[in-house]
């Protein structure tokens, strides 16, 4: 990480190019909240030790049903019931940081412990923008969210497919999907846990793409997966066995129970916050008889349903709380945590903007290392939109700057400029100003912040149509990170081989 | 305060009405955070105090500047330097918290420690809404948004006049304004510090409308006014006449110097920070001056401007740090702290929501004691909006919803539910739901939780929107407060005099 001003808050030297911080990791320097006290979270843990020894996990899968009996849990039917010993003896394996390589070394990450990384919006079945409104998700939209996702700095990783698209047949989407993730960008990325052989093509594409070995593979976690847990406490067979096999490959499972209080989990916070921990336990510490020492997170995604429809609801006070807790939770277990940005709005008004500040409030002061959906997500995530993932962008790289610790030392508290302009005057042309105007503050990407004269002479511009803009601006800007022949080669002879043999079975 | 969820939470009988939270006093039950490392905390606790020694300040007023040189202070010109140690003997005796009072004394507040307080906007010139556009602040405006300020639970006291009824001659109006605030409300309210006679008025009219006697008033802080200091280090002769009115009567002085970094204050936070506390002290060692103990409140008010083009800026990164920091700073002299919700948008789009939510963000984690402008307030102070007002009183009941403590325990931890449901269940139907499910969750009156599909039939609406039809909502629903017919005959025939002999000089 790079601390100095002009490195941190640099702008590109072309005039006219989009403005934007430059690439940098991101450390927290401020404690997170810790919500409950110690006595009160200690209540949520034995809760959730309690719900995996007398409830148990329903798991679907032989195979992990057999770690689990395998571990000490004892077996009914498809129902595993696990005593509280063994499920911590497993959790205290797992890792408190690791990296996640990306085959540009620049933009390898550290996961854990006071690191922070950003994700692209995930999973969306549609996209939207104010041009053309909102469609099925499509490769043509799925890669220029790629693009973008690789465009703009703050985003560190490729969470999913950001739009699902569904003109690539389910069978060899994977295929398509991941050789575009290695050939538009250059950061870390996503698989989905949707059986074995998808694990299995995404490890080899990984490797081909870093230029890497099989040994090397095992020795550095490149490659990430979404394990949902299906609340309440079901373990279905295409997670279980993308969860072992990325165990297995030493690659990173992000163990995420949905619990949707009052729907999937129960309607009171506790008892949600239960459920999530007893599931998120569970799959963790599937992990860790897979491979002692695999590198997985702790996810919370824990929020509530609206009261009068049942409509999954997201930005809420009950999401910001729950965000801290879980975050609580997973330091308490010494574990990664993932929290994620996320509204319930239609369209990228007001509401949605508000609903992602509170959501990124809970997740940042919540402690989350990794978040999910940084930009783009909206609908509860029914749909990805461009102009809100500009706007998120915005956001994410105003929370960077939030974090970043402010300097206090003779230079900065500025008595001598104080003494100069003294009562009455104005630091506008002392030099104090002069040699630090420029970088002092952050610079907003989609802020307007003219006076309501200009603002209106110039047509009355809101955001989301300065938002339309600016990524029309950055696909233009967009270039694709060199790669190399050889990898290139290889790349496509093994997806084009795996497209031709049919790609995966689509049965389940 | 009443903590029984169902007051709390609950609604009112008749279906149609406006839905909102119970009237209740706020208590945060977390922490605030502390940005700052306590020594770097002391080194800008410490350059505050030599500013006030070596630079001083330029008090424009005779009366403050004998006070001040009487209590140590050096004199030349209209300049004084005032010795660390009385600046700090003078903070020492104020109040760590004390109560405001209102005519209806369920309206009465705590102020300071851990309670927390939400104003109306104030002061903006203009006024806003989409059906009308923006115009000059007037009287009718002006109303309307005192009536929303009562309506609205979350509101907790009138931050000074929403908008500046220009329609009414500003000899005068001070006179019918703060009539309008004891009839339209029976809420705490705010008095312009513009000199000596409009604050004697204001007692005048505070007393009468609290039915009270003078020595009653003494002893109970009723009436709050905002002293700024003008930066950098100028104390006025109008805002000095009034701290030392409102000292003197035991009423209270929220002292507020408006620093923005790179303008009237150094571009540098630390310098910035400095100088704010530097003014922010002299103006409350004042009060104490004249009367040991009166009620004070520490303001920070420190933002930066647009890189660009000079513009304040608000809601960014270095606004949430300096609000913090603020707060830490006044709980460092045990003050309460007041902050502001503040954007500089022009119109109530997503970037107002996102500059306002992380005002917020700073303000609360800030430990905002007092938050001023908390609705309404749209483009760096210039308008007031009666769309943002609705949103904002949202955003302000989430941000009490989400202080309130998640309940741990067993009930709430729902181990029994969990068991009932099992694996691959839901919990719709269950007791735990159905006794819970309608005060499990705040329930907003601005966001729109229907699918898109749903949402698009009734016409794609914006937040903003339907913040336009709850505002009307509002007003029809709006009932004037009851007051005494003596008091209303007192405080007509006061009001009344004072307007027949001409109110005010205005010739500052």
């Amino acid at each position: 990480m790079s601390n100095t001003p002009s490195r941190r808050r640099g702008r590109r030297a072309a005039p006219n190019r989009l403005a934007q911080p430059a690439r940098r990791a991101l450390t927290r320097s401020h404690a997170p909240v810790d919500l409950l006290p110690a006595e009160q979270l200690e209540l949520v843990h034995n809760a959730s030790l309690d719900i995996l020894e007398t409830v148990g996990l329903e798991v679907l899968g032989d195979e992990a049903r057999a770690i689990y009996c395998k571990a000490g849990a004892s077996q009914d039917g498809n129902r595993v019931r696990i005593p509280r010993q063994v499920i911590l003896d497993a959790v205290a394996c797992a890792p408190e940081s690791f990296s996640l390589h990306a085959r540009n070394p620049e933009n390898t990450l550290r996961i854990g412990a006071d690191a922070m990384a950003f994700c692209s919006v995930a999973s969306a079945p549609n996209s939207q923008d104010i041009d053309h409104g909102r469609r099925s998700g499509n490769q043509a939209d799925f890669r220029n969210f790629t693009r973008l996702s690789q465009h703009f700095n703050i985003i560190h990783m490729m969470g999913g497919y950001p739009v699902e698209p569904v003109d690539i047949p389910s069978s060899i989407r994977h295929l398509e999907c991941l050789r575009d993730f290695c050939v538009l960008t250059d950061k870390p990325f996503h698989c989905y846990s949707l059986g074995r052989q998808r694990i299995l093509d995404a490890l080899e594409i990984t490797r081909i793409a870093r230029g890497i070995d099989q040994d090397t593979l095992l020795k550095e976690p490149s490659l990430f997966t979404v394990i949902n847990i299906n609340s309440p406490l079901t373990l279905d067979i295409p997670m279980s066995e993308g969860l072992i096999e990325m165990a297995r490959h030493n690659q990173v499972s992000v163990v995420t129970p949905f619990t949707l209080a009052g729907a999937m989990a129960p309607v009171s916070l506790a008892g949600a916050l239960a459920q999530q921990n007893a599931e998120a336990l569970a799959g963790i510490a599937l992990t860790q008889w897979v491979r002692p020492g695999a590198p997985v997170i702790y996810g919370g995604f824990t929020s509530n349903v609206d009261m009068k429809s049942g409509a999954p609801a997201f930005g809420t006070p009950e999401y910001m709380k729950t965000a801290q807790i879980g975050g609580q939770l997973a330091r308490h277990y010494g574990l990664p945590y993932r929290s994620s940005n996320v509204n319930a709005a239609n369209t990228v008004d007001a509401q949605a903007a508000y609903e992602s500040a509170f959501s990124l409030w809970g997740a940042v002061t919540g402690g989350a290392n990794m978040l999910m959906h940084g930009a783009g997500w909206m609908e509860g995530g029914l749909s990805a939109s461009f102009e809100k993932f500009v706007i998120d962008c915005d956001l994410l790289q105003m929370v960077a700057a939030y974090l970043e610790p402010v300097e206090i030392n003779t230079e900065e508290l500025a008595l001598d400029a104080i003494q100069d302009v003294g009562p009455g005057g104005h630091f506008f042309g002392t030099d104090h100003t002069q040699t630090r105007y420029k970088t002092a503050f952050y610079a907003p990407m989609v802020s307007d912040w003219r006076n309501f004269e200009t603002w209106s002479e110039v047509g009355s511009p809101l955001a989301h149509e300065k938002a339309n803009r600016l990524w029309k601006q950055a696909l233009e800007e967009y270039r694709e990170p060199p790669m190399d022949d050889a990898v290139r080669t290889e790349l496509d002879a093994f997806v084009d081989r795996r497209i031709a043999e049919g790609g995966v079975a689509t049965d389940f």
